[in-house]
């Protein structure tokens, strides 16, 4: 599993990034790595990090003696040169999965039906319902949408590996925000898998103190 | 000001429909009408209830000795004919909103926002970013879409009087779950004001947790 974990925390209005916020005393991204091992021990973890937090977070896993074994990769400017980077170094697998830092509360139910999923179509991801009325913006204003013709997308986005390797490879621009959306831009169909409304992205103070409720 | 309060309660998992379960020993409605009676103390509102949940109402009120002045009014089998009913009701004034029942933590701010925008452009809506990619379903499958081309829409959806009773007079059917759809179907361009992200619609048990933690 590839986690990437780029972001700066500007949302969180702290100076840490949001990844390296405590959650009951560990770095909400120590919670993720744990969560994800605990389903699965002999899951390889890849961990993209920007650059300049490299050393933040090596300091980090001492201070805690955090044990979950996992690999370190430099990100890039990008999700998607951050998951490229990853990508050199995570291949071997018949299957790999992309994860976002910030979300420690995947099910164990969910990462196995998504790997499940790309095993039989190549690419899968979780959904969930949209619950809030939807409106797109176009250049002069907005319309309403039906929220039932849409799905909020989770992670972690799962894929037969030389099917995301080949997607990265033939990719025409970087500004992919969904490792899926690289996949489809090759032709490929997304087979969605219902995700757990529990699997939030931890972004703002307020997901925080959801996240404490979380742990329970 | 018309409060929606149609839900059944069935995604809450409880033999009560969810705007009667209680938040520290409230029912969440009474928070939400405390909420805006907090606001401005001569603000009329209106609330549609389902027909078969207007007598637990009026227990209820007496039970907790609940004093925030409101008119009752029988809702419809969708929210478009609840609307419709009470509209009957609410006119009188130059300005209107219609909130959701279960949204108790409209900040003060965002109604005065979406007020004001109603009055200078007749129809306005309270928006926030959506934080999780989106991906739109079609015949066959699925496709992304950019999620920075969509904003979350909640309430309250306010108008000019006069806007929203000629569109409820006017429209072609009532599968609208959205009040500022009905107006738009008319050709009349809303306006959307940022809107504040703990004006969450508290839908699931996970929900009414982040709701305690929200009261403080």
């Amino acid at each position: 599993m590839i986690v990437v974990a780029g972001g700066s925390g500007s949302r969180m209005g702290a100076d840490l990034p949001k990844q390296f916020l405590p959650l009951r005393g560990m770095p909400l991204l120590m919670h993720t790595l744990a969560n994800l091992h605990a389903m699965d021990g002999s899951m390889r973890i890849v961990l993209a990090l920007p650059n300049g937090h490299i050393a933040t977070w090596a300091r980090l896993c001492a201070d805690h003696a955090f044990r979950v074994p996992h690999d370190v990769v430099a990100g890039g400017d990008t999700r998607f040169r951050s998951v490229q980077h990853a990508l050199n170094m995570a291949q071997g697998s018949h299957l790999i999965g992309v994860h976002d830092g910030v979300r420690p509360f995947v099910s164990k139910d969910v990462v196995e039906r998504c790997f499940r999923a790309a095993d039989e179509f190549g690419a899968a991801v979780p959904t969930v319902p949209v619950i809030e009325s939807l409106r797109k913006m176009n250049g002069e204003g907005s319309e309403v949408v039906d929220r039932n013709d849409f799905r909020a997308v989770q992670t972690p986005q799962c894929f037969r590996t030389e099917i995301l390797v080949s997607a990265f490879a033939t990719a025409t621009h970087d500004r992919f925000t969904d490792d899926a959306a690289v996949v489809e831009a090759t032709g490929r169909h997304i087979a969605l898998v219902e995700g757990n409304t529990q699997n939030i992205k931890v972004t703002t103070p307020l997901d925080m103190r959801l996240a404490d409720l979380l742990i329970g």
